[in-house]
């Protein structure tokens, strides 16, 4: 439904980057950390509260001012700015950062900071939360390093549930998620590069679907041949 | 930020349940599944394909006329319709189901969908997406069988990732996130049935941020002694 920005484009770029009030943000206070973290709601701060607990440095990011309030009160220390703008992520220190958290949600503010990271700090590893496989796509294709899909992992997990709930043994429904998720995953790797236009990505799902049922199928297959083996 | 809305409140719940137009929904096609899913987003989504993988029928229920026309392009059987609502969840066979998928993204209407399948259908196992730990301690309060943040795992994953990035080996990596799970879903155990005002929350996550470091810190003290008598 959503569509397609194109945010690559450098005007789009500089204008994120570099347009804003240059003293709209808070300056971080000149400590260095290894990490920077990027987004500072559910997913940064669930990464943040594991780093801490490790007494790992972080330096926390996040440009909703309003969020920035809420999560203080928690004892969090977050400074306050977009973190697609230069200034702001020279003042955090990542020429020092070896590692980048991009756990922004929104997909266009995601994709401006992954390309100004990219371009100004090479040599930083960026971890990156998706909303969908479409953003994840652009950000893989962007030079993103590790690239996650928000909700993929807990669907999966809630699946394996449902499968287990329906009579099926651990190891089945343990099997069944495996084997979906190596599919799926390969199938994001194969769609790289190419137009992610919705035409395409409908005859995409409509194909994996069919080869899903028939890797299932030939699996229930090959067990069953296992099981009279057995007998 | 977002206040608290007690959903629980009957005339809130017959409001969202009743008053709407009885015409206005898709009246599912009579055939009788194990599987209904509310909620055809990302999360739905993923479930059914692999239930549809493994050849088990759902009944899928969506209340965005413009996300059902979105999904029926790839292929997918869904209607639409407000699955808090008595009579499409009749429509839709729930008393022949066993398993009631709980995939819908919006706290309140999830909870509204979670009390009324409660009440009319107790003998269906509710499997819920919940957004935050709050939402996901009113869904357990309201009798939801299996619960799961729906970015949690994603982000545990990802700092898994990041601990690795930062050279924390696999078998350190891991086991700083299982530690971490282990105590948040305690933490969230406890808290069932208290209070879940703002006040609360922050003393607890304190608390917990407190508790989370005393633990690894033990853990980190643990694996010294067990290599100084290697050594």
């Amino acid at each position: 439904l959503t569509p397609l920005l194109y945010l690559f484009d450098d005007k789009v770029l500089r204008k994120t980057a570099e347009a804003a009030d240059p003293g709209d943000y808070e300056m971080p206070d000149g400590e260095e950390n290894q990490v920077i973290i990027a987004g500072f709601g559910r997913f940064g701060q669930i990464i943040a509260r594991i780093l801490r607990a490790k007494h790992i440095g972080f330096t926390a990011l996040e440009i909703s001012q309003q969020q920035v309030d809420f999560v203080k009160k928690y004892g969090n220390k977050v400074y306050y700015g977009d973190p697609a703008r230069l200034d702001l992520l020279h003042a955090a220190k990542a020429d020092q950062a070896v590692i980048f958290v991009l756990a922004v949600d929104d997909v266009n503010a995601s994709l401006a900071t992954a390309e100004t990271v990219r371009r100004h700090f090479p040599h930083l590893k960026i971890f990156a939360r998706a909303r969908d496989r479409r953003h994840a796509l652009k950000l893989m294709e962007a030079g993103v390093h590790v690239v996650i899909r928000e909700t993929y992992l807990s669907s999966l997990d809630l699946a394996r549930s449902v499968l287990e709930g329906l009579g099926l043994d651990d190891y089945e429904a343990e099997k069944a998620i495996k084997m979906f998720r190596a599919h799926d995953e390969a199938r994001l790797a194969s769609h790289l590069g190419e137009d992610h236009d919705e035409a395409r990505l409908i005859d995409a799902a409509k194909q994996a679907a069919a080869e899903l049922e028939e890797i299932f199928a030939e699996d229930a297959e090959a067990e069953r041949k296992r099981g009279s083996v057995v007998d």
